[in-house]
């Protein structure tokens, strides 16, 4: 395949080209700037440009046979700040992006959605699919947005849109925004000595998939002819208690988080059923989760950031 | 109630603009135009003016106690056209038009929302409110990313929105577009000579609502304190064939219309669940399909639009 990898020089992107070239395919990467943990990879064809910019998307994409779409200019934790500008650069952008993919003729499309949002106040088992979408911040609003005009697209103008919903992915390169990524800011911490902050009582529930898996799923859904949603995570929920347990383990630190009030944003369980992935795509989780946590560690031992 | 009316010169707002006078309450209208086929009301205050200036809204809105949102810059058979345009005007818009409430210290608002794209390709059973939400057009689409974030502004900064789904609504003053409002189209048509075309196979069923029942319904829900979404519909579906035959009976016109092939945005079957109106709203239709023809058919002969 030929790939265009929008947002290709992130966290989650530079994993998708990863995979995308270990299974030998070509990689156009676009993205406003260059990689900030790694240097330039030999075979990857990179374009910087903003995603706004639309003359500057259409030469990336010219040519190719595949898109994916990994690039979100909003966290779930900010996005609330300015739903207009939220609106704006993710939604607007993704359909001026979608009219340009229809008028090249390129139909399949990874885009990367969000299963820690979509659903909104789950219930208190892993979510199907077929869950209603009930997003209560703008950066689920968006995302549900989007994944409808996906669907109308296809039916109208024979888009061939997957939408990947993601849990909360972590690995080697993840930056530490502290609005996003709750391992990488972790992690961080207990490397410089700082304490770790936990908003709530820690019970909290969420489900920590490794980048690698992550993108070997979307690599798995560009090749295939599935069209819909598709949840992809670890297939198993584990509360920041247990991820602090885990990480005083593989750091070999002991580590007594600070606890501080919860907030209204956080979905207090999120999981995700993985059941179709599995169906559809053939993937399963191959990275255990101390193994996940002891690998990303010794990269943010490494790492200077 | 003080009350403000966004577009309350159109046909639906002109029907609840009625229903507030008749209710006793103060009522301002902004809109881009004066009302198309009646002269100005008496105590009415009228503010002419486009939704997307953003001051000329915030003086219209300024000491209301509740806001009547019936602006839509789209229709549903047209916004697919242009999905960009769409979301700019109607979703960038109404998020501007919230965050002017919020800033104003407004906290009532009533959103027309469509019962009839909100759901999508929904059962052949009234649909209840709970029902998920998988639009199939930019309308439908805009109007639950609407949705969403009325909930959003409800969790995160006390508004108190309600969300009312409406089904086709019929009556005097509903314009003949040709894209909205099939009971509007038909009658012109049959008055004037011309042939009524259906696509498909006129098997398609419709929730046909009378406007004052709507407009009552509106009324009801900004003195209540039910925050969320209401369906209203007329309790009952109705195919385009039965449509025709009570049009013939109304008119004492025989009418046979021409059958075009089916297209893919319409629904093939779309009535409400009305449950929760009658629950939470005390609101019941009250005007009969027949009786409510009639007065349209009425309107329409002395009408020259």
């Amino acid at each position: 395949m030929r790939a265009v990898v929008l947002g290709g020089n992130g966290f989650i992107g530079s994993h998708v080209v990863d995979a995308l070239l270990a299974n030998g395919h070509k990689v156009t990467v676009f993205d406003r700037a260059m990689e900030r943990y790694r240097d330039p990879l030999p075979g990857v064809d990179y374009m910087l440009g903003d995603f706004a910019d639309k003359m500057a998307l259409a030469e990336a994409l010219n040519g190719k046979d595949v898109v994916f779409h990994l690039v979100s200019t909003t966290f779930p934790g900010t996005a609330n700040l300015d739903p207009k500008a939220d609106v704006t650069s993710n939604l607007i952008g993704t359909l001026s992006m979608i009219e340009t993919m229809t008028s090249l003729g390129i139909g399949r499309l990874v885009y990367l959605s969000s299963g820690g949002t979509v659903y909104g106040t789950a219930p208190s088992h892993p979510i199907p699919e077929d869950y209603p979408l009930n997003p209560i911040n703008s950066y689920g609003i968006v995302k549900v947005a989007i994944e409808h005009y996906l669907e109308m697209f296809r039916v109208n103008h024979g888009l061939q849109p997957i939408a990947i919903r993601a849990a909360n992915p972590f690995g080697p390169r993840q930056r530490h925004t502290g609005v996003q990524g709750v391992v990488a800011t972790f992690m961080r911490k207990v490397r410089d000595g700082q304490p770790i902050e936990i908003w709530g009582d820690g019970c909290v529930v969420r489900d920590f998939l490794h980048v690698a898996d992550l993108a070997a799923l979307c690599v798995k859904a560009a090749q295939s002819d599935f069209c819909g949603a598709v949840n992809v995570g670890s297939g198993q929920g584990r509360s920041l208690l247990e991820l602090i347990e885990a990480l005083s383990d593989v750091s070999g630190q002991r580590i007594a988080p600070n606890f501080k009030p919860g907030r209204k944003i956080d979905v207090p369980y999120s999981v995700l059923d993985i059941t179709r992935a599995s169906k559809v795509l053939g993937w399963k989780p191959a990275t255990g989760f101390r193994d996940g946590l002891r690998e990303t560690w010794e990269w943010v031992q490494q790492s200077s950031a």
